[in-house]
């Protein structure tokens, strides 16, 4: 991995800005001084291990084969949660066995999961409050510089899988869904797909959602396309239906957050 | 370009923090691995030109030869508005044709634009929701490993100039300029600079800045020079005149926002 | 320096995203385009020296040898304050004289300080406002291009250590400390360490932190260990006592902030 450009890391956590983000990077560095960090974010919320793993799910996809995925959103530090190495056919990811590559586990049906127990490629001593730094940055490095996934532990069949998104068909037209991410512009990201949507009955009639009783009627390929103040709906970047309004923030007009439900039905 | 180092390409967005960024910069990746990403935002307010403007304007002339400049604060993504690829003796800049570039435009005489049309530079499928990622990050990574700007698609001239910063001679020893930016720190950046003082009848005068109705009489060279809690005025290190105030956040104190208009006069 | 892998710059500021940094990072790269830029962090509190200071000392020793720690906090840019290069075993720091490195000196035992005042280094014109793009990013970018520190300028002694942690032995069970830092979570590091602890009468006692008058009673050794709701202390990643809570945030529930007197008694 990794042979054909410089070694890439990506980072997503629940840090913040600060010297946690910074240790991590040092650990990184110190193993594998030429390797590319590129922040996704470290703004997830605090211990919120689904806002992670959709933010990692929504972009891993686009990295160069070869790239290591360092995801900590990691509330369970220092118990006896395992650390993982997931390899795929492109990517590895490195991060605490939470369900946070739960996505992954679904998305990239060749995966291969090992646990990592052998302590030599860890930073010594072990700190029993941040993993992220003595565990899991030292890993990623070694993976990129090469080292094989097998050689960090074991391989495992029962890594935890949490529920990620949900979707189902409640009537031949009506799917019940759930808000899976609010963006910074206050766009409400649902989990249906046009997949989804294509299991139904009247697939080819007009997706009408509703919000607290409330009916998105209308739909739009793009942005611009809405005339303004209007709550739209439209199928975004990452293969989600959407709920948006121009120059305003739909999810404090709708005043939803992450997990509460949202239906689909064709007219 | 981006012959005599590693090729640069920054980043100025109103994404935030999270995927889109990450996406953002998997997509330049995946064309470019060797590229150096520098952040310089994704925290414009969301779908604020001027603003994006404004940050790129104060900082893409410190970078190396060869940099080029990747902006995306994109209200009309999916819509007819071009992408475009501009190119100066030293940079190139690739964004929207919204204005984001207006002051490119200004500073930077010998500037040629290109429309992005030939799509065999671009990911497919362009989502039209998310241009960013599948237009401009690839056009930016082949820019930096040397495709020239006229590869992209045809020169232009009809691209969008915004409206700019606001200065005017109101009378012979008065302007009249606006906020053009509140800094992190509270400082109240203003459309005037030196030059356009130096157009006044009396331009050895002291300059005294009238915001609200309130003078701000004081002028210092640096920020450490004036007392506490005393509103002074300087030329701040992109060449405007801003008003500050030790310890404190001048804009909270004077109440105003960019595009607030005020007065310059000169004693 | 640096010259086992590819030179490291970290950045630790209170400049917010943004132009600023932005401006910071391409005087480094203009000077060594080959530097990885690293951000810790740009959103110390505006001015606050000690948080500036507390955010390098928790992660700067992460890094590789080589690397240049460049720290911009710098109320008194433009005045007489020096600007500094510290040179360390294994790093180097640049940034003011005004206490910003005071944990290094106590840390780093063999150290030497030199005053930046070679012209020929700097940016041409240095503005008197914006010192950490105009002399501190390109003596930092020199640094890592392998300039020895004795090039900027003479070394000196009286440089500025400022007050940094307290804590203070009050009876012999009974140490005063401080809330040196609250983190994202809310989790509230105090400036107390084991080591202090090892020094009181009782040291083999159970440590029982007191903070406005409330008992913090349970000590665990990770976060995980607590059950819900309890408030508790435990010795945290970057060797510092701590008090956190699962699920909520300590400093909310504890009304503390950075400076709050916090007392550690043993039973």
């Amino acid at each position: 991995m990794g042979k054909e450009g410089r070694p890439i890391i990506t980072l997503t956590t629940d840090f913040g800005e600060g010297h946690y983000a910074g240790a991590l990077k040092g650990a990184i560095l110190d193993v594998c001084p030429d390797a590319s960090i590129v922040d996704i974010t470290h703004n997830v919320a605090s211990h919120d291990i689904l806002e992670g793993a959709f933010n990692l799910l929504c972009c891993y996809s686009y990295f160069p084969a070869g790239t290591v995925h360092l995801a900590v959103v990691d509330p369970g530090v220092g118990s006896d949660r395992r650390g993982l190495v997931v390899a795929t056919d492109k990517y590895s990811f490195v991060g605490p066995d939470n369900g946070l590559f739960s996505f992954i586990y679904n998305r990239e049906t060749a995966h291969r999961v090992f646990s990592i127990e052998k302590e030599t490629y860890l930073r010594q001593p072990v700190a029993p409050t941040f993993h992220g730094r003595d565990v899991f940055a030292p890993v990623a490095a070694w993976l990129v510089r090469g080292t094989e996934p097998e050689a960090f532990g074991p391989e495992i069949k029962d890594f935890v899988k949490t529920a990620t998104l949900q979707v189902e068909k409640r009537e031949p037209d009506r799917l019940e869904g759930e808000v899976a991410y609010v963006d910074k512009f206050g766009n409400i990201i649902t989990s249906i797909t046009p997949e989804n949507v294509s299991e139904l009955l009247d697939r080819n009639g007009s997706p009408r959602i509703l919000v607290n009783g409330r009916q998105i009627a209308r739909h739009h390929r793009f942005y611009a396309e809405a005339p303004p103040e209007e709550l739209f709906s439209l199928v975004g970047s990452s293969g989600y239906y959407e709920i948006s309004v121009a120059g305003q923030r739909a999810a404090d007009i709708l005043g939803v957050k992450r997990g509460h439900k949202i239906q689909l039905e064709m007219d």
